[in-house]
């Protein structure tokens, strides 16, 4: 039987949702690897619309989380409201500023976060179920909040951002774009993907042994 | 010297706009090729837009295809207008209804499509120039438009959608998605990607043998 892996999705584009390029390798990595990949996304308006070819808020645009990460699945996705941690292997949650903006508010609170909860009771649950959860570029914001005191997690090497994440409860550990860190204790695995990245196969470095490893603990 | 690749897309998404995945897997296998991509898209409205969770028009809403395109380059893209053949070693088109909606209207007007003004002028010009030039999934439905009579190439196997670009000039090879159709004479390469793709892997087992073509294509 092939795994079930939940890909938790926040919006379509680096400024206001899911990081394409990390998304789309996550899925391609998945794949190939022969595990089965189910979207979910919020159902909740995006934070903002950001207009990715100036960089600017596009005032007086609103649209919603779900509807756009649609487009990152082709249409094949589902409310987060629905997913059930006994229907999964493994969770993994790309980055973008959507996993800061729209999965928590991070971006905007630091480290007073809150958690979509949607969001946080999935993901909870699959964690307390003893099964893997990836999270890669900023997403690994919400380990604290998530997973509670004492988990090893990456961002890369921006320590002002470590530093907001760690008094949430995490324990940061530096690391390269083309490596992950591994917390085998509360089978947690990030990689800093374009906390990192110059350029799209750096990202897709780590993303791949994120992949694999999540891969591996659904194994026990 | 890298060689100098253009990308041109033609939104964010595969009911309106470029297919997310085609796009990404295209930049990534350039990239780890060695290639330098040149993401670019034309400057003007969507056709319309979809939303990508129910498959309906959203009515009421408008969208531009440069920024929206921007979702997929990070940011990083160009005004398609403003693309110079002297500048770039091959063009590859992805596919997603936005190939046959915003850079032609071949989702419309079948073989009486007409090309965006830009798109003709900066491909024409690459083709003129003996470069070779990609287009994958619906892409090609514009290569008799472009090239004139006799170019060989494939949107797989629907032989109905065939017919229609036979009608305008192209000569249509049957192809499995993990294959593509080499016009030597032409310097056209073209894979069916999700026309035949039931999976993420089978789409890029097509494009990354397009990429590689279309790249060795450059050494001439």
């Amino acid at each position: 039987m092939s795994k079930k892996i939940a890909v938790i999705l926040s919006g379509c584009g680096v400024f206001d949702g899911s990081e394409i390029y990390e998304s789309v390798i996550t899925l391609l990595c998945l794949d190939r690897a022969g595990a089965e990949a189910q979207c979910f996304a919020p159902n909740i308006q995006q934070m903002h619309v950001i207009n990715h070819l100036t960089g600017e808020v596009a005032e007086g645009e609103s649209r919603q989380v779900l509807v756009e990460a649609a487009r990152l699945a082709r249409g094949e996705i589902k409310d987060l409201a629905d997913a059930k941690a006994e229907e999964f292997d493994a969770v993994i949650i790309p980055g973008g500023f959507g996993a800061a903006k729209n999965l928590c508010d991070f971006a905007v609170k630091g480290s007073d976060l809150s958690l979509n909860e949607d969001l946080a009771r999935f993901v909870q649950a699959v964690h307390q179920a003893d099964k893997p959860v990836g999270l890669m570029c900023i997403a690994p914001a919400m380990v604290g909040k998530l997973f509670g005191e004492g988990v090893h997690f990456t961002i890369g090497n921006d320590q002002e951002t470590a530093s907001a994440i760690e008094s949430t409860g995490g324990v940061h550990e530096p690391c390269p774009v083309n490596n992950i860190c591994i917390d085998g204790t509360n089978n947690v695995v990030t990689t800093p993907a374009y906390m990192l990245a110059s350029s799209i196969s750096e990202a897709a470095s780590g993303i791949e042994k994120l992949v694999a490893e999540v891969l591996a603990k659904t194994e026990g």
